[in-house]
């Protein structure tokens, strides 16, 4: 193995249990991953599951960022909504705000900002949504982070309103022509298998773009790679991607670290 | 009128609407008092409630506390709730960082807490309630002061967290011999009209006690005064409090200023 | 004044208070209208409200429909949402079923069903929302009348579920060419005063039709008016509109009256 | 094996999962028991799961019934609650007319009620709790039978109601000498193991009563037998239970029919 000169960014969403219902393998899942996107009680994630998924991810080492999303319990904050911008801008502050009083009550801090759901997906392809979500982070504290999908309206307007952005790919899905995720109901929407994920995550890391399902080559920097925790053999999949980037080069490192910044 | 050379607080909740629902006359209330309790979201306020209000309270000079509630919007936070210690110290948390967020957004800080309503009441009696909301305070921000009913257990409580503590009285409520107020359901137990209202206070404030309905004194310091904007001439009678207050010689001043912070 | 000799139905939405929270003069406005539309405690109306609103209604013989939303307290069912049609259809049934347990509750029942706000206007334009509302309606009760705007997808859809179908016209909206209402932020969108409000509607019950701001007439059989209790003459408006049908020889009955139904 | 000439009911909570997030084997279960107590979206189930839950119960024969509880889904409704009797009432009512309406939908129909968790318990030790669930249940549907557990007052206020009242005990729970359930945190507070299960739940049958962890005999009708879905061999266990108890002479029936009413 050669000694890592590359830096490389893999996150996962976390804590997304509520009350009761669990969900995810968050412990697993952090041992794998640098950066968690925490829920913040709108989707997912009451303030209990918070703070304990706080304090594993501050025992890893691992970088905290606020998943804020719709607030939508039933739909798991998947559910579009239509709200107005300064609702929607006070929401994504209150839901950060909430996050950093308990991470400064488990010794830590929120270093990053990624949405949810159907926010996130919304404020990909609308600059007014993507704009809100942005003047909120400022607002709180303007040295967040905010971790975008790569090529989206909403890494645009985070550049553009001044925010430190980082850019993600999915390690396990497939990309249009336009640079947004083939939709789940297509047949090639996935990548299946933990060595087809590691090619493709290799590919775009070497070609600093998004590859296509059709082969078109969309460049952007890739810095982070998006995991997930569901899913049969998903844990397992993060894991040999981890070892796979390791190989070739990379070190796993925090979404702030990446910048410098810690 | 003479130069005021003693110090009160004036505090009131605030930013009790939700939604479509309006509640309370904020804007006038904002003119009298001191100090602003502001809903979290559990019981009252959305965020963007919440965001408005703190932006009529730092326009006018008005110190911020979070009125942190059982999470319980259809009861107003008035039923009582059984919560494990660990899940009601991160609601609390959560309620303080949430505000705190949207307080950074508008420019200004909170600078104190007050539990709301059933959670107010429980932890005036149980010390356990008491100590998983001083420590959720601590936990957050070891500056923030603790508004606590005068002669509570949570004053007690907070004393032995550490917290700076601030003793509120009513000035609509009579008190019984231990300290409590007299229930709503006693005939005696509102002080009613403006008049009434300010000698209660006066007779608290000079004699540095609490004075029951059956003339037993129970010496604690008088530092804040709350005042409520709901009900006819529930702002009338704040006004008329404030200038009396100004006519014996006591200066309404914000919590923090009460401990010359700021 | 003729003895009437034709019928019409006067509608409103009632029973959006909600715990703490106060909304509408409903009292005022059950002695006007024939029929009520109650909240289902998805946008407002918690089961206490709804147990109340039921008997105010039954008390004054004011016929009884479900006012179901999307799940959205804080936007007060104001907020588009996507919902996947067997999720809307539970939804829908649910909120049904939950004003019908409390009707029997308070010896009345339920007779028509009318979509609120954001569910409304999407069902008036989106076939498919529609019909999962009126798949809904025929799954609980096939005899329950569903109450739609007039020339909306939502009374298509009604007929062709085989659905009884009333159409409603509003006393205080405007009407574009294509039968839709003129949106609020235009100029025009509203009918100001008892008055013009009365001609208004004179005018679509003489016609049988809609007649649009431009003059156009869109047949259709106008048997109901909704009028509002909010706002500052609101009572004051439905009242009069009440008096004046009168005068031109409308008994004001309810929806099941219109059908013979009882 | 003997022919069946006894009759017993097994019962077991089912839906209770909540939007994304899954709990229990209901399918599994569904197979074993002969009545589900389904819940009704306070504490768990949204409506789709509600309506999905109704679909498995009704394909199989089990009689279905209502499960409601505090609203409180983060605490799953095990935290106790302080509800105004009329309040409690109103929430009682809405819960079981919202299932039924679901249950009508699915072509079934609701035929007992049995409280859940904070709110059962309580009903259990509190009989003006107790007469609450009573009244909302006589105001739905006076056919409706009310499940209880043995000994309990809840039971006692369903007969002082008039209500047909059967009683529950559990199979893996050890009794006070009161009749109450031995607390949890005590360790002989649960009956390990699918052999001591059913000698537990043999014993009660063959004495008609509860006996105590101290050999103290509570003489009761023994008519249900209370299992559960989640744990590691849960499912296991019940399904050995109602093996034993078919080969002991019993035939499972469901709730309605161990009183001939179908």
């Amino acid at each position: 193995m050669n000694r890592p000169d590359k830096k490389v960014n893999l996150n996962a969403d976390m804590g997304e249990s509520f009350g009761a219902w669990n969900m995810g393998d968050d412990a697993a899942l952090l041992d794998i991953v640098a950066s968690a996107n925490i829920a913040c009680g709108f989707h997912a994630g009451d303030p209990l599951v918070m703070r304990r998924t706080l304090k594993l991810a501050r025992e890893r080492g691992v970088s905290i960022g606020a998943h804020p999303a719709y607030p939508d319990l039933q739909g798991f904050g998947r559910r579009p909504m239509t709200m107005a911008p300064a609702e929607l801008e006070a929401a994504v502050i209150y839901q950060i705000g909430a996050l950093a009083g308990l991470a400064t009550a488990e010794g830590t801090h929120v270093s990053h900002v990624k949405p949810h759901g159907a926010l996130n997906n919304t404020a990909c392809v609308d600059s007014e949504v993507a704009r809100s979500v942005c003047r909120a982070i400022l607002a709180v504290d303007r040295q967040l982070i905010l971790l975008a999908p790569a090529l989206s309206r909403l890494a645009e307007a985070g550049r553009e309103a001044g925010l430190t952005v980082v850019e993600e790919v999915f390690a396990d899905r497939a990309y249009l022509d336009n640079g947004q995720l083939v939709p789940r109901q297509r047949s090639d929407a996935m990548i299946h298998g933990a060595a087809a994920a590691f090619n493709h995550v290799r590919r775009m890391l070497e070609e600093s773009a998004i590859v296509s399902v059709n082969g078109k080559r969309l460049p952007t920097q890739v810095e982070s790679i998006c995991v997930h925790g569901d899913g049969a053999d998903a844990v397992a999949i993060a894991r040999h991607l981890k070892q796979g980037l390791s190989e070739i080069g990379y070190a796993v490192v925090t979404i702030p670290a990446l910048r410098n910044k810690f």
